[in-house]
């Protein structure tokens, strides 16, 4: 059966496993380090579409046909979608899955979005309701840069703290049935707002989120650090990953040794010119789903704890002078 | 145990209750023939609040405290709280919650969201993985004026078959224990595009939605619409009320004894000069935690079909000539 150790963590009765993983990605994210990974690099950002939004939505539909053909399914056999996305009302999801035909739950959780698909996706599994979820999110440079900063022919400049936004989508398959990485809770995220207003320097407002559920994650299961192999946070990016580290360790728990962040992994951060590394919902779903869960079935990785951080403002409230609320939602993955 | 006797809906393994229910709204919606039956009205529509974005929100936070008033719970009795609005990213949701510290779900459903909120929140209760859990959402005309259609300030004119968003929030809480009415059947949409490009025609555009997941749930159930007092759509309003239902019977099903629908019921339609009557997600939120739970309670109705609709477009894709997507969530409630 289901319990509940703690306020914020759902430990889930029966494993749910995943049962395939799939992302593609934009040609920059094809030239990082985990290039190889990524099941498709595509070279044509806009994937044959008029408009960036419309890209953005064919990232996911690609993305849903791969993990499909990875997972021996069709849509068919998927109980439910669970998707979102940075677009105003999402629209890269619904415009990207309409033709799934698929029961489909729409979710925003920012870039936390990826973990907040599979924990809902899991819970679904879980509870009975599901033989298999389809969870997934995406993010795309071009989209992002026009509607939360400059239009991209302005060439504005780029602050220190900046984080650049993933092109690509990353899906993942949960199942009741499987043999390698799966579920096994889910910690859920509060929304924190600590006050910082500076809408270049994400890592920064979303840090907090990701200490509040970390400690959350240990209070709960009584674990520590050192029971996983690695704590991934979504995009931190280095200067948000470094106030993580240091006031998570002032609270008592060191996890310098563990830690590892999608927006520092996804970029060569020196060469590909992306200042404080790389964000979007894209981020972590491709990290993950690419790289991380392909590591975890070489066994390089035993035990996961995934925290996907988000900010929660947009850019009407900064303008406002508001300050920017997070949250972060975690997985532990066990393999 | 849960079971799922079709593709779409899910039966609950143990009924879900509504323990309490509120509904917040506005002067015009207070005006209405359901005027009396809301918990508050403010006479205030900016809630004391800088910005009408800022003012959704704080109708949000008001009826979280109604809601929890109701049930004699405080914040920290509450497990998981579930919710979304219009606004670009959510905020009204993000700005009106962040003090709550409940572990968050943030959903975007558009106007469907109060159903997507009610159905992953009896979900998560039904699986043991929570006791109490809080869904809610909220919309606002102003804020909804402005992202969508115009400034207020230009005054334009309104097409006969456009809606009137309501200003207002509705939450309820769903609970394990309990004797009133309760959550016995989910069932969940999928995206649907019928090719409606009338952005002032919202009831069109999601009319198609409704019927699909009525039929689903008709299918998957084995029931037929008689076995429901009051079949109420979210908020389709004059002209979606029309096409839902002529179009469903020449499948066989005659639902024109039991519907009924949000938008048509919030407002004097012909005197309060709102068209083809309300809209938002706080339509179906308020009608539903204000108006129908109480009359379930008073007897009125035992056993109510509630399908709540969403178009899924923004208003660029509309520019940029795309169609609108829309998609339908149901929940079976019985007293």
């Amino acid at each position: 059966m289901n319990n509940k150790p703690g306020r914020q963590t759902a430990a889930l009765g029966e494993p749910v496993y995943i049962k395939a993983h799939a992302a593609v990605v934009g040609a920059k994210e094809g030239e990082g380090p985990l290039g190889a990974d990524f099941d498709m690099v595509v070279s044509d950002d806009k994937m044959g579409q008029d408009s960036w939004d419309l890209a953005e939505g064919a990232f996911q539909k690609t993305a849903v046909e791969l993990v499909l053909k990875k997972a021996h399914l069709n849509n068919d056999d998927i109980d439910y979608v669970l998707s979102g996305d940075l677009q105003n009302q999402c629209v890269a999801t619904h415009y990207g899955l309409r033709d799934t035909r698929i029961p489909f739950f729409g979710l925003y959780g920012a870039c936390s979005t990826m973990v907040e698909s599979m924990s809902l996706g899991a819970v679904l599994v879980s509870a009975g309701l599901a033989q298999h979820t389809l969870c997934l999110t995406s993010s795309h440079f071009c989209s992002a840069e026009k509607q939360y900063r400059n239009p991209l022919e302005y060439g504005g400049q780029r602050t220190p703290t900046a984080q650049w936004t993933v092109t690509g989508s990353g899906a993942a398959v949960l199942s009741k049935y499987g043999n390698g990485p799966h579920i096994t809770h889910i910690t859920t995220g509060r929304i924190l707002d600590k006050g910082v207003t500076d809408i270049s320097n994400m890592g920064a407002a979303m840090a907090p989120a990701a200490i509040d559920t970390l400690e959350a994650h240990f209070n709960d299961t009584g674990r520590k650090p050192d029971y996983y192999d690695l704590i991934l946070t979504g995009d931190l990016g280095t200067v948000g990953s470094d106030i993580l580290k240091e006031l998570i360790k002032k609270d008592g728990y060191d996890i310098s040794r563990q830690h590892n962040d999608c927006g520092k992994m996804m970029y060569d951060i020196e060469k590909q010119d992306v200042h404080a590394g790389a964000s979007g919902c894209g981020c972590c779903a491709t990290v993950l789903c690419g790289h991380i869960l392909r590591e975890m079935e070489k066994g390089t990785y035993k035990r996961v704890l995934v925290a996907a951080t988000g900010a929660l403002m947009n850019p009407l409230t900064v303008l406002q002078g508001e300050s920017i609320p997070a949250i972060a939602h975690a997985v532990a993955i066990e393999a």
